[in-house]
């Protein structure tokens, strides 16, 4: 039977610019219990296809994970955003591109244990180059690469980021190589 | 040109049961800025699969989605464990099964931008049913299922759990049914 925790009272922990935690005390099954929730306004992922079918991905360093990490172009909501805004927002920041069409494949949720974070997937084709426009703070490397390839990487552990392992194996999935 | 950076001084701001997070001040290309970095223990995926082909699925309420959720079977690392410690220590926990055969799939970061954890995927069979042990404030159900009836699941975004995901994506492809 599943048991739908209710919250009794909630405590802020931290307010930061990526994340914010929260304390909340629930009801459980048992009683009552501590839920620490993670705070965090969602993002979009994009799987950027060029005419001639290569996918655009991102490298940089992920200090949190002490990596260089090979991505799909991703980042986080900005207040007031649409999904597919955010999409094209992102994909014109990281890559340059934009696209002329913009397919919602799925929501992922990376840590439903503790977090309220959801990720909006697209496909997105139709792309003409551009000004990239990231962060000052950050360096971002752009690679263009088979889906068969990305797939075998994924297969293989040398992609272990979990949005770009979905994004592949779905994208992968859906071009129907198979 | 990927850039490493290098931390120059780092601030606990919580420290919980499930996370804890630090504010480093680390080196980036254009000089400084700050990071706020999720620390996580890691934990273990499992893909269980009965003799007869079906996957062992646990269904919960999760308090920070939202939602109950259908999802493979997981946990978080203890102190002092192995991977393959936790993966047999939680699939003994949320389902009573215990595996004569653990075969690691791939590692996965659920959110390389902010955080450490690490989460590592298992294939299990050769399962022996057992009692479950799961925490007091839990509230788990059993589900069999098929990996052809997971994959549509995954498709049609009726799953959103992120390692759930990649696990039935992974499982799908390696049991070669295409």
């Amino acid at each position: 039977m599943t048991f739908e925790e209710k919250l009794i009272s909630s405590e802020t922990v931290y307010e930061g610019k990526v994340v914010s935690l929260r304390k909340d005390l629930v009801t459980t099954v048992n009683g009552s219990s501590y839920r620490e929730v993670l705070e965090h306004s969602g993002g979009a992922v994009i799987i950027p296809i060029t005419d001639d079918n290569k996918i655009v991905m991102v490298k940089q360093f992920r200090y949190a994970a002490g990596r260089v990490m090979l991505e799909v172009p991703a980042g986080k909501t900005d207040p007031g955003e649409t999904p597919e805004e955010t999409a094209r927002r992102e994909l014109r920041e990281e890559t340059g591109y934009t696209a002329s069409e913009l397919r919602f494949l799925t929501r992922m949720y990376p840590t439903p244990g503790y977090s309220k974070e959801v990720l909006n997937i697209f496909i997105a084709r139709g792309l003409t180059p551009g000004e990239t426009d990231f962060d000052d703070s950050e360096a971002i490397d752009l690679e263009y690469m088979d889906i068969d390839e990305l797939e075998q990487m994924v297969l293989s552990g040398q992609i272990e980021d979990g949005k770009t392992q979905v994004a592949v194996l779905l994208a992968s999935r859906l071009t129907g190589r198979r």
